[in-house]
């Protein structure tokens, strides 16, 4: 069974905003056996869409469409979906009940431009909407179905989840599919790529190997097609296996994993706790690690130590290090280190000072100079990143980095 | 002139990472006068490319294609281009030798993967990539143009803005057209669009206005089309000023400015520095501050208080106000702006103690409680915020609504 993807929105196709929606429907069509034959995103104008839906319906039997059911005036896609299903637009009294209800909910009254949200096509089938006031809408079409749903990202998910999934899987027969991703830090693409060069020769040729780099970290997905799905994933759970196995130092975890997590069960495990201590991160470091749910069984928390008298006042980082060997450097951020576990709390901490750009560079110094440390009361590991001049990217490739760098320093001195 | 882009990769197609590019590519190419007429994602495999090489001819005049181009074996983009223009794989010594460059700076040795990469058709120009090693590859094909850009983000920003944006301006003759976006904070779609409903519908037929809503911020955007550049500008600025000044309260910028941009410039101009004592939100706001170039100008930094224990060591919060109200209460987050202030510094400060989730509800202060304060010395403002069950959204939501207050109360209580 194959799915087609429309985002309805000028606001994509002038790249206002990012579609992260298609992402994560694709992901969650392909854990249910469900190919993606294409993504696309068409303008909030009736032709545009009339030809999306067309290019969908000749390459899937399920053509998902988000967007395009706000309350506001930019919205054509009810008109032309009824259009293009023979269908026409009727006030729906149900809808327009369940929208009054959940402004009353809120305490507020719905406005007239809500009122338009509750006229449906009257050949769809209305899929409830828990998170928002428009409902989903399935229609039948010559055999394949058409399923529109709000671009809001957390009001689509509902809407997958609980009610369009669970009719795909009803209405189609599924083919074989199975995934794995191992999840990698701090080694780049090639050299990956060399290390398992052999194993990756002799894969069959059903099931592929695909490289995802980003920011310091590589994901390997295999991907297998087969006939019968539990031989399927035993075959590539053993395949994923022997890659794992071959690149055991740097896998820190497989699938949707993140390697904040994998650091927090570290810690967790071994019963510690982490302080932080940021200068030109600025407080992203706390925030990876407090994005996991849970984290504050082994967070303590931390310092941002945007200027220089701060790192004197709560770290008691010594005025002679930062004038002798600057803001920037090895001696600073160990002695940031030290001064975390000492007046924040922790037993390991992680230190930051770096010139993130695209200001403050200096000829010694340039923009992407990034000093790390991880220790604990015993011993501290430092490293230089040499970065690049995008300030987001600096602070985003420091991030991982220094995540990378305390999970070595965890297996290394605290071995299970 | 119309634009239409590809992207090629299975890893977009089963959501394991999500198409930023094309976001870009859109503003870049619209800022350009060139329109995107479409944005669809093909598989990694010949059949799924060629159909959307064939699809974006049909729809436009030139075809951007990102991705598909690394040095592992994933990718067939090179030979279907080569393929499907009628030229044929050489050996392209020139290439070569940058790669090798490349390496030779990182102090490494290219491998065998990247000596393939050197392979390029013979019937496309050469871009050159300064951030990395795979060319950019420009295709005459019956009157069109056809381009193919590494996927890795930074290489193709570079290359689009040293190469392919300057030979699209040369080759195609533009449309004028004209976009004005309206950035407000704090109030929703529909009660906007009740504020302006009368201005909206006296709009002229060429000029559009769309609302794109997210987490809090809902922009407003002006496009207008039509034959003369210079009058059509002055005509989409002249309606932005008549919104503008319709909702002076709430809109904080244009264009893409951001709310913690505009804080910032609110904070240097008077003269003020900001400390952030965070606790559910982990260091979050702390990295939206300082993700502004020039931060540390107005930033003093901050203190991450996860445990209890630290807010009362870092910031002075009483032990009694902590058993007695819990740490998520007005009392708390009240008493942590005055011990910012106190012990950590700056004028004007944020604190923020709240319930992320998933877990730590209680029936009294469910998932989603969260309490913000900003205040200086003489007077604090508190605010409850009762967002959602989703950790990470709930993060994002708290961070803008703390921008927010901030801006609010600095209006307020320091008018210029």
């Amino acid at each position: 069974m194959k799915a087609y993807l429309i985002t309805i929105g000028d606001e994509i196709l002038i790249g206002q905003i990012i579609d992260t929606n298609s992402a994560w429907m694709g992901q969650q069509l392909n854990l249910n056996g469900m190919q993606v034959a294409g993504i696309t995103t068409a303008p909030d104008e009736e032709q545009g869409i009339r030809a999306a839906l067309q290019e969908g319906l000749s390459k899937a039997d399920a053509v998902l469409i988000t967007g395009g059911l706000g309350p506001t005036k930019d919205d054509v896609t009810k008109k032309v979906l009824a259009g293009f299903t023979g269908g026409r637009l009727l006030f729906h009294e149900e809808t327009y009940r369940s929208i009054t209800r959940f402004f009353e909910q809120l305490g507020r009254k719905p406005t007239e431009a809500h009122r338009l949200q509750a006229y449906m096509p009257d050949n769809a089938q209305l899929l409830r909407n828990r998170m928002g006031t428009a409902p989903g809408m399935w229609f039948e079409h010559g055999g394949k179905v058409l399923v529109s749903m709000p671009g809001v990202p957390y009001e689509m998910k509902s809407l997958m989840k609980e009610e369009v999934l669970p009719r795909l899987k009803a209405q189609f027969p599924l083919r074989a599919i199975a995934h794995r991703t191992l999840l990698t830090s701090g080694t780049g693409e090639s050299r990956i790529a060399e290390r398992i060069a052999d194993l990756e020769d002799t894969l069959p040729p059903h099931i592929k190997l695909a490289y995802l780099p980003n920011l310091g970290q590589v994901r390997l997905r295999l991907s297998g097609e087969g006939a019968d799905l539990a031989s399927l994933e035993q075959e590539v759970d053993s395949w994923a296996k022997r890659f794992r196995e071959r690149l055991v130092d740097i896998v820190f975890g497989e699938g949707a994993d993140r390697l904040q997590a994998a650091v927090g069960r570290l810690l967790q495990e071994r019963g510690l706790f982490l302080a932080t201590a940021e200068s030109c991160t600025g407080g992203y470091v706390g925030h990876l690690i407090t994005s996991v749910p849970g984290s504050s069984a082994y967070y303590t928390g931390g310092a941002v130590v945007y200027s220089n008298e701060l790192k004197q006042k709560l770290l008691g980082v010594s005025p002679q290090t930062l004038s002798q060997h600057g803001a920037v450097s090895e001696e600073v951020v160990r002695e940031m280190v030290a001064g975390t576990i000492e007046h924040i709390g922790g037993q390991v901490a992680i230190a930051i000072s770096g010139i993130a750009g695209p200001g403050g560079g200096t000829p010694d110094k340039p923009v992407g100079t990034i000093w790390l440390a991880v220790g604990n009361r015993q011993v501290t590991e430092a490293l230089l990143l040499r970065a690049g001049k995008d300030r987001e990217k600096n602070i985003q490739y420091t991030g991982a980095h220094a995540l990378h760098l305390l999970r070595q320093f965890l297996l290394r001195h605290y071995p299970q």
